[in-house]
C-alpha cells in the first residue's frame, strides 16, 4: 500500500533516524522512525536503511522522491560528507551547501544539508542543530540572542534573525555519563532517582558549580567525598554531580546569557533542568519543541531553493 | 633461607604494593613490591597477600615482626578500615590513629596508618599521601606552603611544619583517562605519543586552561573540533587534552600557588608536566623522590611511638 506525498524531511542523527512525509503545503502525512543512527552504521548501510525506512512512500509528482536530510549523515565519518558552512553565516544558505549521495536506484533522491563550522573564535562545528537554529529563526521572525541546546554535547548559539554569530559547545553530557559509569564517582551514585534528594543535590551542585565554575576537576571529588564522610545517599550525590556540571556551564556563560530569556531546545526533562540554573542566575529558560523547530528548518531550507 | 630486619613498612597504594625491611637504624635491607593492589583484593585475602610479600623475613628480637602499613589497605573498601584523623591536623598523631587488622597466625603484627579527611573547607579525603607528607616536613623540619602530589586523584595540600592546613583534590588524572579512553575525543587522540608535536600540543592546552579554567567543559570540544577542522593530528591532540588538564587544574590555584617553589611528589614524567605549567605562571616546581618520602614518613610515624 502506498501512501502520496511531496517529499520526506529527515534528521539523520547520530543515535536516533527520524523522517517525516510532507503534503506540499508542510503537513506532516506520515511520521516513522528508527534507531539506526550513525553510530551503528557502515557507509554503505545507509541507501538500505533510508529505503527501509521509506518503504512505501511514493512521490506526488511520479518522479524520484525527494528526502531532505540533516544531521550526521552528513558527517565525514557518516554516509556522504556535506561541507561544513562557516560561522558567522546566514543559515538561509544551507541548501546551497547540500550534498547529493548516490543511490542505487531511481526511486529516493536524497540530499544533505552541511554542517556549521567556526574557525575564529575557537574551533568548533554543529551538524543537525543548523537545522533547528533556522527553523526557530523561521517561526520567530528578527529574535536575537543566545540559544541553549542542552545535551550530550550541548551547544550556545547567538542567533541574530537567521545568522548564527558565534557558538561554543559543552560536553556536559558525556561528561556525565562518563563519570557516572566508569570514574569512581560511580560507587556514590545511582542509575534511577528522581525522588526529593535528587532535587536538593542538584540544587546544591548547581550553586557550587555557578559560583566557581573554575574549580569543576575539584569539586567532582567532592561528590565522593560528602558520600564518605556525610553519609550522603547516592539519589542525592547524582543529582549534584548534575547540578555541578550543569551550573559550571552556565555559570562560565554568565556574561554571555545575562538575563535574557534563553530558548531551549531539547530533551524535555533535560531542558527542565537547564531551565531551574538559569532562573538561578535570574534569567529564564524557555522549552521550545525540538521536533517542531527541525521539521520547520527542514521546510525552510527546502523553500529557499524551491 | 631468613633475612633479619628491625621491622617492616608498606605502602599499600589502590594498584601497587611496596614493602620495606629495615634495620634498626633505618637503613633498607630488602625492598619488595607486587601488583596486589587494593583495587584487586578482596577483604579476607590481605593477609595471604602480605604473608607471601614477606616471606621469609624475620624480626630481630625473635617475636612477631612489625609491619606499618600506609594507604588504601585503610579504606572502607580495603582490609580494615583505619579512621581519619581530620585536617587541619598534626601528623605526628599519625600512629595514635592506627588500628591493628587480625591475623590468622602470630608471625606477622601489622598496624595499618589512617588518612586525612576534611569536613570544614570542602569534603576531602586522603590515604597514602598523608604519610609522604609527613616524611617531606621530617626531610625539611619548619618547611611551609603548598605541596603538590599530581596523579589520579591529584592533591594541592597547604602544609606548615608536620600540620596538614587545608587540602583539596583535582580529578585531572582520572579525567584524562576517562576522555582518552571513552569520549568522543578518543577518535582525535593516540596513546603513544611523545614526540614534538605532543610537547606543542601540552603548551598550546595549557596556556588556554591557564587563562579560562571555567572554560573547561567547553574547551575540550575543542580536542575534536581541532582534529576536524584544523587537521591537527593525534599526537597533538593528545598533549593539548593533557596541557588542557593541568592548566586548568594549576590555572583554579593561582592566588594558592603565587610564585612560591612546589614540592612535586609523584611519577617524574607527570611532575615534569606540572612542572612546566608551573613554570608558566611564575611558580616553581621542583621534584621530590616518592619512595624516599614515603619511607621517610612512615619511620617519623613510628618514631612517635617506639
Amino acid at each position: 500500500m502506498s501512501e502520496f506525498v511531496d517529499w520526506v524531511g529527515v534528521d539523520w542523527g547520530t543515535s536516533n533516524l527520524r523522517a517525516w512525509g510532507l503534503s506540499s503545503d508542510g503537513t506532516v502525512i506520515v511520521a516513522r522512525k528508527s534507531d539506526q543512527g550513525m553510530g551503528k552504521l557502515t557507509r554503505d548501510q545507509y541507501p538500505g536503511v533510508l529505503e527501509t525506512l521509506l518503504d512505501g512512500l511514493v512521490g506526488n509528482n511520479g518522479g524520484a522522491l525527494d528526502v531532505l536530510i540533516c544531521g550526521m549523515a552528513g558527517a565525514r565519518q557518516g554516509w556522504f560528507e556535506a561541507p561544513y558552512l562557516e560561522a558567522p553565516t546566514d543559515l538561509r544558505g544551507l541548501l546551497d551547501g547540500a550534498v547529493r549521495p548516490p543511490m542505487p536506484n531511481n526511486h529516493l533522491a536524497p540530499a544533505i544539508l552541511p554542517g556549521v563550522c567556526q574557525k575564529a573564535g575557537g574551533d568548533n562545528v554543529m551538524r543537525g542543530e543548523e537545522t533547528q537554529l533556522l527553523g526557530l529563526a523561521t517561526l520567530r521572525p528578527n529574535a536575537h540572542g543566545v540559544v541553549c541546546m542542552p545535551g550530550t554535547h550541548s551547544k550556545w548559539v547567538s542567533m541574530n534573525g537567521t545568522r548564527i554569530e558565534h557558538f561554543s559547545t559543552a560536553m556536559t553530557g558525556e561528561l556525565f555519563d562518563l563519570l557516572r559509569h566508569h570514574s569512581v564517582l560511580r560507587y556514590s551514585l545511582t542509575e534511577d532517582s528522581n525522588g526529593p534528594e535528587r532535587a536538593e543535590g542538584f540544587a546544591a551542585g548547581a550553586e557550587v558549580g555557578l559560583e566557581r565554575p573554575e574549580q569543576l576537576t575539584s569539586e567532582l571529588f567532592a561528590v565522593r567525598a560528602s558520600s564518605l564522610l556525610s553519609g550522603r545517599q547516592p539519589g542525592w550525590c547524582t543529582g549534584y554531580l548534575s547540578g555541578l556540571l550543569i551550573g559550571t556551564e552556565i555559570g562560565s556563560r554568565r556574561a554571555l546569557i545575562g538575563e535574557q530569556t534563553v530558548p531551549l531546545i531539547g530533551a524535555p526533562a533535560l531542558c527542565a533542568l537547564y531551565a531551574e540554573v538559569l532562573g538561578m542566575i535570574g534569567a529564564q529558560g524557555e522549552a521550545v519543541d525540538g521536533t517542531e523547530v527541525v521539521l520547520a528548518g527542514l521546510k525552510a531550507a527546502r523553500a529557499f531553493i524551491v
